[in-house]
């Protein structure tokens, strides 16, 4: 194992946290508001232990960057991330605990969107860009972004890429990665920008927009409001949001064709379509339910796209309490909190992708069962998808279930019941944030007790790096010579 | 598609299953039941209708059994058996509904144990021995017992065979086909003697003790009594029950083996070992929160390894209602309830060989991470597991799970709650019986609608059948030339 490599990565990536606390403290003085020497404070802590265990392993370095340095790279960079994030949360007082705040942090960063804050509303300014700044960072991610801003990386960065993106398949935007990964921002800051001023011209002030604006396309979920989205009672908010929460669930390689005009390529992923039709399926049943029960029905489908939307990409927002609707929607919104939306989008879950290869090769097993000679590959858009892909994202799924079952009987072993722990379990694994039962949209997580808000942060970061590259940390495999 | 074949086979099933039906009117005869006019023309009609079918179609048969033909015999018998095996408490008046008859054989015979019924003691002794016939029927197999105890089939005896025990691996017991069936249903028949005798000895009548080992042995879990098990509170009954219900979740193969003193082969095998330490560690666990919740050690002890092996085996048997258990023990009997025990024993669920093939394929997808070129096989017993398996398991599992989450859609469309229609739906599904929420250990069925009664009917044969000779019927490939 290179250590210097990991350091020296490690100590330039927290200065790039630094100043991004730093730009969250311009917004503390700007609103004059008496927390704006905490967050300072925190930024300069980050940068110069960034700095100093930068500058003190950078001579003689051997920039040899393998597998095994990528993967402990990622995983403790979201770690020392949250670790330092918590600071102005910490340092100001408005969160007293340091295991809530680093809770809140890990949630923005992973885009989760659970929160332990009983009265959002009493952060300042500051802390509630710092807090949806994290989200947006995370979102997009903290790797890819260092590859894009800081010729940094140079070594490995492809290695470093794979573990912190690492869906079944890589769409390359450009042969060189760090194009890559500036196009990926460009596009995510455009999105971003036009969200802001979409939503600038509603009733909503620029401070709200831009925080919306940040943790809408992240998938993030947080809010400069107690009430979510429902704060805002306006259909145009609701739309605009929901529109942009459907853009950040598309893989972004393929938003990326889309606004080159290569509509042909969007429209015929597989991916893409199955993310069409399970939105469309899941909000008309929910409008028809709703309708049913009485609402109007703009309202039945305003409030059934929105929720849909928002938990199939993993967001999080609420307009409504769901654990008031009927168990039918209750149990589809559930199920999608399982799915997530599109591999390459800043959404979390399993990913509609791998639901679609592990439904394809239950398919060819029934055909096989007929025809057991037959050595048909299962084909994604058209191209077949080689044998260990699909055993690859069959181990992904059952490792996936395993942890959340794992997730749930820890939930459970403190007591809270069963509803609640698969809620929880699933919020955090999935990156949702809000669950069901005790952990509702309606509730937070304040009331969990610290032992069990480590580990959600824990499955809150198996499930933005999508497991293996944590789980392989703890694999006699990787430890060994 | 041979029809011809197809009825020929079914009318003879059908006339062992009248014969069958024929033994429980003399039961009816003994005890002076006022219902053995009903059965014995229960018993009749199936004689009859299974006599005519064959005799129709007996001239010129192509004796040629495929794949597609074993499918359809196999999914169909099942129905069929259930379809004229409600007669006897339709026809007596005893279950006024044709459904809850329905689902009431189909419990039976696919061993769940789920059952409508609200007075149970109320039944006569022959509906009552029936009623656990049907289980013990089902548990070693309707195809495997032909096969067994007629030359019938000679045709296409392996196809059958498979088709009902569709387990990821078969173990032969003997090169002939018409061997091994022998083999199986003289080892279930020499448990379920020695049961009866065991418990003829405790304050159990030999009735009960019959009708129990019966429901024992097949992990079906149908008891006379409306409190089941915790009818006797007698420490001997409840450690004989717990001793049968773990034999009756070893592969029979893996039993035939110990009791020619193979011991070797037994405690080699890693899906014993994992049904071994699966059960002590939950017990454990089991006995340790019951004690400390102030339980004594020895009722803590027994209670915990009851309801764990009758859970993981998929019996059903309750001593206590394990819904006013702590949420922990709670989550872990309904992760069991997906466990289910050893491929070739009675139980239902996936079975721990597939769970341990998954476990192997998620460690080795990690090794993967680090070596990427290494081409390893995962090893079962210390042989290679062919890829072909490994695909196949996982298909198993993914439209395991799918079917779950479908059959609790179904559940919760009609207003189930969420914890409920999980419950009942793995219940069902896993052929367990009792689940969790309203269907619990110390509730039926009796309030479900009659469309989902029909659901979860259908899901208990999925179950039983372990999905694919079922779904196969309904997929394009199979009526396609």
């Amino acid at each position: 194992m290179n250590i210097k490599i990991v350091l020296f990565i490690l100590g330039r990536l927290l200065i790039i946290e630094g100043i991004f606390m730093g730009i969250s403290s311009l917004v503390s003085l700007f609103y004059n508001d008496s927390d704006f020497i905490y967050i300072i404070s925190s930024s300069a802590i980050t940068i110069s232990i960034g700095l100093t265990t930068f500058l003190l392993v950078k001579k003689n370095i051997d920039k040899n960057l393998k597998k095994r340095e990528g993967f402990l790279i990622v995983s403790l960079v979201w770690v020392l991330f949250s670790f330092f994030g918590a600071l102005p949360y910490y340092l100001s007082g408005s969160i007293l605990s340091y295991t809530d705040a680093f809770f809140e942090t890990m949630s923005g960063f992973t885009t989760t969107g659970a929160t332990i804050l009983n009265d959002i509303e009493s952060l300042s300014h500051g802390l509630l860009f710092w807090r949806s700044l994290t989200q947006w960072l995370g979102g997009m991610g903290i790797i890819v972004l260092s590859i894009a801003i800081l010729p940094l990386l140079g070594v490995g960065g492809m290695q470093l890429f794979v573990a912190e993106s690492p869906g079944p398949t890589l769409d390359k935007l450009h042969p060189r990665i760090q194009e890559t990964a500036k196009r990926l921002w460009g596009l995510y800051i455009g999105f971003t920008i036009a969200e802001i001023l979409l939503l600038s011209i509603s009733e909503m002030s620029w401070f709200d927009a831009i925080n919306h604006s940040f943790t809408t396309m992240a998938s993030g979920g947080y809010s400069t409001k107690q009430a979510s989205i429902a704060h805002w009672d306006s259909p145009y908010i609701h739309y605009v949001i929901t529109l942009f929460m459907f853009i950040a669930g598309i893989n972004f390689s393929l938003s990326y064709f889309a606004v080159n005009f290569k509509f042909k390529k969007v429209l015929k992923n597989e991916e893409f379509r199955l993310y069409i039709i399970t939105i469309l399926v899941a909000s008309t049943i929910g409008t028809i339910i709703l309708f049913i029960n009485g609402d109007g029905l703009e309202y039945s489908f305003r409030e059934s796209i929105f929720q849909v939307v928002s938990i199939i990409t993993t967001t999080g927002y609420v307009t409504v309490d769901y654990l008031t609707w009927p168990p039918l929607l209750l149990m589809i919104l559930f199920t999608l909190m399982f799915f997530g939306s599109s591999a390459g989008s800043t959404s979390g879950g399993i990913k509609l992708v791998r639901i679609l290869i592990v439904f394809k090769n239950s398919a060819m097993e029934l055909k096989r069962l007929i025809h057991p000679k037959a050595i048909i590959p299962i084909r994604l858009n058209k191209t077949p998808v080689e044998q260990q892909v699909v055993t690859n994202v069959l181990a992904f799924i059952a490792l996936y279930i395993m942890t959340f079952v794992v997730g749930v009987l820890i939930m459970t072993a403190e007591g809270l019941d069963l509803e609640s722990a698969m809620g929880a379990a699933i919020a955090t694994l999935g990156n949702v944030g809000p669950g069901i039962g005790k952990v509702g949209p309606a509730e937070t997580y304040a009331f969990i007790s610290d032992f069990e808000k480590w580990v959600l942060s824990f499955l809150m970061l198996l499930g933005r790096l999508e497991l293996f590259t944590v789980i392989v940390l703890f694999s006699p495999y990787f430890w060994k010579k």
